[in-house]
């Protein structure tokens, strides 16, 4: 049987699986990633089992293509969860890693 | 060769597909519906020709499933686009069809 | 620090997020459920320390609306992944629950 | 009122736009794009007036990332759309824009 704490990282992963899925590929600019910030975290903040969600859309690797704006890539996205399953609690991270160049998502601590 | 109001409508087009196939799935409740809402008019408001957009997720078809919350689904969906393609404006309609229960495109005029 | 069996079962739940986020809200039919079972099992393989991943897309629940197709909804989905990250392997599902009536992930034991 | 060419350019618009924002995103590699093409030809197939749908994801703009593999980005994607609504017929394109470097939609003519 898997233990209190496995089945919280599960839950984790979902939550960072589904928010980069659901919306990476959105529209996006540096006048509009606030909202979708905000959306997303009160989006996957429904889940089961979130304590908290943040998302910080990175305004630097914001392109603009030649209408003037981008398309939210994985890359941009640093994101945190915080699951409480039954009282186990765990924190994973969704983050840019360049050396890998690569969006990693990974339990903390 | 497409008339300019046929070019208009083609963008209408594409701003409700996009707007219904990025957003339909997102984890929604009546707490989070408007934060949602801005997110989906900012986010289409940044496509090429848009003048407007307004979405509006209804309320009342928004269920909750046993954890307290629901999914956004098309048929929720209240949405208007107004394009203005080199002078040539139109409008087109996310609605749901109660007849047909079918979430409807339609260009307006 | 996480253990091994809790970073497989993360990783098992980024891949359910993934799969559920990504492809809910595709039109199918019974005629082209199984091109998008095929395309949903070979992308999710793709995703870092998959072994399997096995994706069913219910018949009976597959609705037609009036222009005779449906669109993908969780409810409709039966999956299971296989993670091996180091030598943990840990086993996740998705699958309809009828009494929560709710698409439901867990950890297999 | 809108004229039958229009209101076909408007259907073509909906195709292209779900067709990208449905799909950009998913994991796709060298071996897999076959499978996803499919998929999404067969899926925006299903939309209401569609007569013909063809999609081709660039091998050559196919990155592998460090675990071997890449996402799918509209810049990948070639499709075209044909739609005959009542008799009225319009071809669509999307196809990446070098110059713009952007993946631009036009009626073709």
């Amino acid at each position: 049987m898997p233990t209190e704490r496995e089945a919280a990282a599960f839950e984790a992963g979902i939550k960072l699986g589904a928010l980069y899925h659901q919306f990476v590929g959105s529209p996006v600019s540096a006048e509009t990633a606030e909202s979708l910030e905000v959306a997303m975290e009160e989006s996957i903040s429904l889940q089961p089992f979130v304590r908290s969600v943040s998302v910080e859309i990175d305004r630097q690797m914001l392109g603009r293509n030649v209408f003037g704006y981008g398309e939210l890539a994985g890359k941009m996205l640093r994101a945190e969860v915080e699951i409480d399953r039954h009282g186990a609690r765990v924190r994973a991270r969704l983050e840019y890693d360049p050396q890998a160049d690569y969006p990693l998502m990974s339990l903390l601590d």
